[in-house]
């Protein structure tokens, strides 16, 4: 029999315990050892919890009992849970985390704890919830050169993203209905600016290219910005708007950035709709592969928060010594110099003109048809490729001219 | 180090000689020991071959040398493979394999030998090719009771019906292309009449449901029966036509078959195409995840040879005690039993007489309008949902009458 301890009785820990109890017979047979928890932590009360006998609101109890093995750490954020991560490992407990924000701050100083103190510190449900990627990624993939990912790595974004194409309703009121359902937070910055997204790409490119991707350094884009008018033009171009996680090696370097990018339909993310999120991984022999599921909710994370305990229960005297090495030097690409091609929209005073002017500074474009028809007030066009930088430059001799009113949309096209 | 040796220098087998060359170094850093492959076993001359140092044709070269402690087994068939496997469990030596024909027909002996010699018999490559699926159904979803898998399989089917769909090919001209191209071999039986297919979802079943599944008890029909005119309905259904490994859990007992079917095209199946497989799984807790990615070809699959050669080194004194057992009672649901829609078409004398009938046999049904605008001979409809024994009842009611020629077409709906 192992002995776990979940802390934090939330969505995720009250899901953990959930699966646990009832799902006990076939993890057993899977993990070679019954398993079953011994202590929850929350400093809130549960009187009317079926597990209210395990609840203590004491972190003695779970630190002190040496019977307790594994710890499931779903409290979130970097506060408590890092001061508990780190008592913990230092124990010699192992520990399970769905945080992807404390993995995505503190992996590299979590994981050499743990590395040292001979424990595992695993964290498959801190990204795709309960989609398995950060082990297949690990193992199954490990005969690869990794050397592209992209994902659509948010639930509540991918939501509204689809209510807006699908059912024609703009941003807020799909965020409202969001927020109805349950799919977005009261405050919703940390998903819909990409903050959420962000943590999560930095965590798998850390274990792709074995070097700690800082999330700090990773351009991120939101999608307040996004309008019914750029999905009816992505429409137009046989393709849908995502948020798209994405990086890539680049000679030795990682570039890394999160933004709503414009995708064919015919790309396998591209159907990948509602609460769904997806992540495409290309290796060297391998080359694409997609992992598809719910990226959030209480069971599937927690199914991938036990999958890890099973793990640690199967190889508990084999840690992994796995370790996020920080590299000394720069690591990341400037995010500038890399190459890429924008949707541009613009309003226009003088249509004659500003095409003239449009070619005279992006050269060659393919220009979008309007999907206002007759109507001649605006222009869209595909740039062709060139850096970030020189993009961005080229929209700001647009401004401020006289056939161009407005610079509307700018948008990536993947 | 550790010194490997590799059975069958043919596609894939070269294919793992190549990646562990390749990345040596990544490997061996995922491996946490260097790995190198000090045999090649095969009867064949390769005088030109850069690997020919290493080639020998005297299998105690790889068995007798105590040095070598993990054999990769990319022969095929239940032949030689099969007792060269046996040779090297009763070793001690682990045995990595991609050889889906002797999994699905010996895996439970092999497995209960391996767990005898405390070795690893791992053979992710068997199945989808790079994908990773083995592992992530016994790994990371092993906090779920699995309920349903439901995959596309097999490449050279795959590429021969997204031809026909999509150039309007028949099935013979799809087949040859295949051929020519390198997806399909000289003799096609296995793949086209579903026998690879079936061999897979028995090898999936038995691990998703902890015993093992005969791949002979598996109903099991191939593609070249579906034409073009069954695809152009299939498209009025907005659907499309797949060949569709399904199994799922039926109480404590098991369903299985392998069959054309035709699948909406809003589930993530439908846009899986050309050579790539994908495969559903359905568990209580994660709810529906699919892995998606290149079904065969050398390295995709090599790849997955050689991670799970990794993942042998790193828990080399830890083996999986993975076992198929075998359940002394039935465990197969009688397939006639189930119950599913059919698509039916039918060849008519009398339109107006053929659908009375139709309906005193089937009860309601969906009809769906002719491809042949105008012309009245042919009608075709979707059942309700009832045995499959009954449909075929009803069907056979419909046969010889006087006003239904023929029964062109019987294609169960997904």
């Amino acid at each position: 029999m192992i002995y776990i301890a979940v802390l934090g009785y939330g969505v995720v820990g009250s899901g953990v315990v959930e699966v646990v109890r009832k799902n006990a017979s076939s993890i057993a047979q899977r993990a070679g050892e019954e398993i079953a928890v011994k202590k929850i932590l929350d400093i809130r009360d549960f009187p009317d919890s079926p597990d209210r006998e395990l609840l203590t609101k004491n972190a003695d109890e779970v630190f002190r009992d040496e019977s307790i093995k594994v710890v499931a750490e779903t409290i979130g954020g970097i506060g408590i849970a890092y001061q508990f991560t780190k008592t913990a490992l230092s124990l010699g407990k192992h520990v399970i985390t769905s945080n992807k924000e404390l993995v995505a701050t503190h992996g590299p100083e979590l994981l050499k704890m743990a590395a040292e103190n001979n424990v595992h510190y695993l964290f498959e449900a801190s990204v795709g919830g309960g989609i398995p990627i950060i082990r297949p990624l690990h193992n199954c993939l490990a005969a690869n050169e990794i050397t592209h990912i992209t994902g659509i790595l948010n639930g509540t974004t991918n939501y509204i993203l689809t209510q807006m194409r699908r059912a024609g309703k703009d941003f807020n009121t799909a965020l409202k209905e969001a927020q109805a359902n349950g799919y977005a937070e009261a405050d919703p910055t940390a998903d819909i600016e990409g903050h959420d997204a962000c943590r999560k790409i930095a965590i798998l490119s850390s274990i792709a290219y074995n070097e700690y991707v800082d999330y700090k350094k990773i351009p991120t884009e939101g999608i307040s910005k996004i309008t019914l008018e750029d999905m009816r033009y992505a429409e137009k171009m046989e393709s849908v708007i995502k948020l798209v996680g994405r990086s890539m090696k680049v000679g030795d370097k990682i570039h890394a950035t999160v933004s709503p990018a414009i995708i064919q339909k015919s790309h396998p993310l591209a159907n990948v709709d509602d609460v769904f999120n997806a992540i495409v991984v290309r290796g060297d022999a391998i080359g694409d592969v997609m992992f598809y599921g719910r990226g959030a909710g209480k069971l599937p994370t927690a199914s991938a928060v036990v999958a890890d305990i099973i793990e640690v229960v199967k190889h508990k005297n084999n840690s992994g010594r796995n370790v996020w090495n920080i590299n000394t030097e720069e690591n990341m690409v400037d995010p500038e110099s890399v190459k890429t091609r924008y949707f541009v929209r613009v309003k226009v005073r003088n249509t004659e003109e500003a095409e003239k002017l449009i070619k005279k500074v992006f050269g060659s474009v393919d220009w979008i048809n309007s999907i206002n028809e007759g109507k001649k007030e605006e222009l869209a066009f595909v740039t062709s490729i060139d850096t970030e930088v020189n993009q961005k430059e080229k929209v700001e001799q647009l401004k401020g001219t006289g056939s161009i009113k407005e610079v509307i949309s700018f948008i990536n096209v993947l």
